[in-house]
C-alpha cells in the first residue's frame, strides 16, 4: 500500500514579507507553516532526511540520531507532512518520510529571498 | 539620543537544512530564529516596517493597522529586534524600527535556498 500525503506550504505560497504589508489571512498562514520550523527537533529531522541516501528516511533510522521515542519522532514527521514539507509513503511496517520539492524555497521567497 | 540594537540572527549564519544534518546546537540557534516569525502579528509587524516608506517605522504607525495596544506592538518589535531581524532607534519620545539588511536572506539561506 502506498499513501501519500501532502497539504499546505502552498498556503504561503505567493505571499511574501518584504512588498505589500501582508494581509490578515497571508500572516496566519505563514506563521503556521513556520511555526512546524520553529523546533528544533524537527528542524533536525528534516536536515536528517534531506541529507539521506536516496534522500529518503524511515522514522526507524531517525529515531537513533535524535535520541527520542519513535511515537515522538513520528508525531514531528507528521507536523512537518501536514505543513507540505514532507511527504509520507508507506511500505510494508514502515512509514518512508521525503522532502516536498521546492517546499524549503517556497518559505524562502515568502521571507522575500530574491 | 540614538540607539540602536542587532542581536542574534548571525547565530543562524552559516547552517543549512539542507546539507549535512544540523547540529543539536545549530537547530537550537535556527529554531529560535524561527519562532520569532512563528507569530502572525510579528509577520504583519515586519512586513509593514519593510513597507513603509524610508524603510522605517515608529511604534505610533503600527498600532493602529494591527488592531493591538502599543505595549503588545512594543513587546512583539522587541522579540523581532531581539531576533536580529529589526534594529531600534531612539528620536526623542519615539522608537524607530527598521529591517536589518541581509537579516530575511540569511534565514532564507539556512532554509536551503540557492
Amino acid at each position: 500500500m502506498t499513501e501519500i500525503e501532502i497539504t499546505d506550504v502552498t498556503a504561503a505560497c505567493g505571499t511574501s514579507l518584504v512588498g505589500e504589508p501582508l494581509s490578515e489571512g497571508a500572516a496566519e498562514e505563514l506563521a503556521h507553516t513556520m511555526k512546524a520550523l520553529a523546533d528544533p527537533t524537527r528542524l533536525r529531522l528534516l536536515s536528517m532526511v534531506a541529507a539521506s541516501t536516496g534522500g529518503e528516511a524511515c522514522v526507524c533510522d531517525l529515531t537513533e540520531p535524535v535520541g527520542l521515542s519513535q511515537p515522538t519522532v513520528s508525531h514531528h514527521l507528521k507536523v512537518l507532512t501536514e505543513a507540505g514539507f514532507l511527504s509520507r509513503t508507506k511500505r510494508g511496517t514502515w512509514a518512508y518520510y521525503a522532502l516536498v520539492p521546492g517546499a524549503l524555497d517556497r518559505i524562502s521567497r515568502a521571507l522575500g529571498a530574491a
